[in-house]
């Protein structure tokens, strides 16, 4: 049995979500965080969720899976390891070393940029995003525009948790971002 | 063949650094970084520098990888799932949003913060801690620390790259952290 919208086991969905802790009023009042550390803390939810990901894209004919810095770093390299793909960092601005291009996008007070290494992929590459959570799509998107400004292919986001009420998911539909998130919350 | 020190394959370890790239006054003049997103973006690599670290370990009877934020979270989340053990973040401060403890350390000007969730593991478990480079050795340090406030036994400190010249593994050694690095760089 699985989920329409998804794809993904509803089983196999439903546990990992009932593994995710949600911590009220972090990282301000009002805000009901949900914090992906049990999942990985367990190797059943650990590999559980990872297997999700790795099946979905094993005929993907994937080049490479780029990660979201931080937390996105933590699932994206094993989705790459075991589909023997590249794996490639989406960095918060100052942290590559090389030449990169860069993108900034709005937040609800100021702005933030991401950045990637100008040859972390090429013309015609076929590339997933992964991240751990999609709130209002903004490092998603700019994750998307920074491999298209390379020439690549974004095939998919991916992520564990989708927040559907913040609107990232819809946003990043819109733009032509095809998306697969295991789970979902609604409130903030 | 292998090196007496690392025990590593030479000439897995060799071609490895041989992918690393040096990246010339950066992040300030005089500094040669070692950049590893060349060994992240090829399958080959990223597949052998990982193998090294599960081979180095699948008998160790682990029950945690932690990761090192946040360039250590993308080489200690595959271990874990190759040896289905779990995964603990030590992130900066501010970043992990339940209930922490946190350790400070010395960097050359000022000083940084590291923390871990309580429940991250309990006492008597086994934990190795993975980093991308071995500098001064304070972060790593540090998350010997609060694994041992824990109650956690730290097996062995793991990273791609040492650089000796800066001395943190050797402090870490007269620590009582045990260290694996796959390869080397001389000078800063």
């Amino acid at each position: 049995m699985s989920n329409a919208r998804t794809g993904a086991s509803i089983d196999a969905a439903e546990f990992i979500k009932s593994q995710i802790r949600t911590v009220p009023d972090w990282p301000q009042a009002g805000v009901q965080f949900r914090d992906i550390t049990p999942l990985l803390q367990r190797p059943k939810t650990l590999r559980m969720l990872t297997d999700l990901l790795v099946e979905r894209y094993v005929e993907a004919k994937l080049d490479y899976v780029a990660g979201l810095d931080a937390r996105g770093f933590i699932i994206a390299p094993i989705i790459a390891y075991e589909l023997n793909v590249g794996f490639i960092p989406i960095r918060k601005i100052g942290k590559l070393p090389f030449r990169t291009v860069s993108e900034s996008y709005e937040l609800e007070y100021g702005s933030a940029t991401v950045e990637i290494h100008e040859d972390a992929c090429r013309a015609g590459d076929r590339v997933v995003i992964v991240d751990d959570l999609i709130a209002t799509g903004g490092t998603m998107m700019a994750g998307k525009k920074l491999l298209e400004r390379l020439g690549a292919t974004v095939v998919e986001g991916a992520a564990i948790i989708d927040l559907p009420d913040l609107g990232g998911s819809k946003l990043l539909r819109e733009n032509g971002l095809p998306l697969y998130t295991i789970t979902e919350f609604s409130g903030h």
